[in-house]
């Protein structure tokens, strides 16, 4: 009961902390009010309604339960209304807020792709796209190239906590120990490779 | 019987706009003839399509009935082999058509959400979503940030005139009542926005 | 027997060309080495999961068979760490083989989407798509217009030659004689059209 509600406030905690960066970014970018809270949409739910559709699992999540929605355009509103006030957030706070955001997200969606039966590596890959897809699409939305595709340990973070929640529950842990395991780890490598400035590999 | 005729011919009337509009962006953007029929199917059946896929109708109905991207293929060849004409037509016209386009998509796209169970809050977004998701596309493959979310009031005409055909459904109003409300509200909106030039707020 | 194991060598073959052609797109635009991973899957694998995602056959095929995924990881790898060796492949090779990947997911397309009982019309649209799909999205992820778009005889390469395939099947051939007529006539105009310089008209 109380691990429900754990998971619960976590969840919607995730969500504002995303939404906050979509209107941010969207505020950045010129955006009218309509696309700031389009932008806090998408970047909130848009990696988990990315899977849902890929899973077959329609209407996606994000659009049964109102209030992942509804949730989501507060943030966007709050943020384009007191944007002076979130800006002068300290970026730590926010970079560790996202981190967060990002380990959730990552193993839930693994999770939830086990339980329909995904193959353990795609699973895998459908965990890191709960956890960047939103990003990935307001970068599409904004006509840049991804930031994911081009620099730090991001996506990478979220593929090895999903990879971490997917190898544990094979061994037979219990889902909350897998998704704690996960989550940890995805949250230790993005927190730590902001800290050191880790990037991967590139040619030229 | 009367009845179904004029929705009918107001759908045909819809995507034709769509598709003529979606040519003669394409032609502006330097795309060849593949280019401007590709733009022509996407601005008029891409916002359904994209519903569809959210509500798990699939295949989505644009591609059910053969006679919409039929349609929407001719509408764009023509505008490809007489572009100069069709560059001639007064402006106001097709802003005018185009609003109406708008309204009939998104009163469509939030009465068939609602059809499938949808709650009324994400049927309203639905409805948005039909009547500017193609235009949205649109922008994303000619590398554009999507006109809707920088500025006029478009999406928020869609929005409006699909929340009062929600508003009016939940009120008893039966669909075709309901349809008209809210295309009137949005057409009117939208074509007062464009002829006073109303915009939403925007930070800086 | 050997029928099938001659479709599958050359549904791989046509996977790791794709996969190749992404990875190097991606090391030109400057991306890591997960982005490099990324572009060669969404090349590889993405204009099919784009045909399952609209005839509604969710999870995508490719995601359901976990070899074409490893397999367009382990050749974008592969491109990424030997990239030198790759990039002094003759480009009459790469893009012989490119048209040969081009015909083979074209008519797999169209041939598919017929099995799910899909109008010719938009069977042949959706065979065009399973062809060209992975790399418009790749140009989306690069912030371009897609290539299929503005130049070349590509797209329409793949639309005649599912095309033929739909027709052949109409007019009662058996799937592998319609497959190898579209397969053949695909490969050819687009081979001549790289020989050639063919261009579809455009305006001004």
């Amino acid at each position: 009961m109380i691990r429900k509600h754990i998971v619960l406030v976590a969840d919607l905690a995730g969500t504002v902390v995303f939404a906050i960066e979509g209107a941010t970014t969207a505020i950045h970018a010129g955006l009218d009010l309509l696309g700031v809270l389009v932008l806090s949409f998408i970047v909130a739910l848009g990696g988990g309604i990315v899977r849902d559709l890929l899973l077959g699992d329609t209407p996606p999540s994000a659009m049964r339960d109102w209030r992942y929605p509804v949730l989501a355009f507060v943030a966007g509103l709050v943020t384009f209304v007191w944007h002076a006030q979130v800006e002068a957030l300290p970026a730590l706070l926010l970079s560790t807020l996202d981190a967060a955001g990002l380990a959730l997200f990552a193993v839930a969606g693994a999770e939830k792709a086990l339980e329909f039966g995904i193959h353990p590596f795609m699973a895998t890959l459908l965990g890191a796209i709960t956890g960047c897809g939103g990003g990935v699409v307001r970068d599409m939305l904004l006509s840049r190239i991804p930031m994911v595709l081009v620099a730090d340990i991001y996506a990478s973070a979220a593929l090895l906590g999903a990879a971490v929640l997917v190898v544990a529950r094979r061994l037979g842990c219990p889902p909350a120990v897998a998704a704690t395991l996960g989550g940890v780890v995805c949250f230790a490598l993005r927190v730590a490779a902001v800290r050191f400035g880790w990037q991967l590999p590139k040619i030229a």
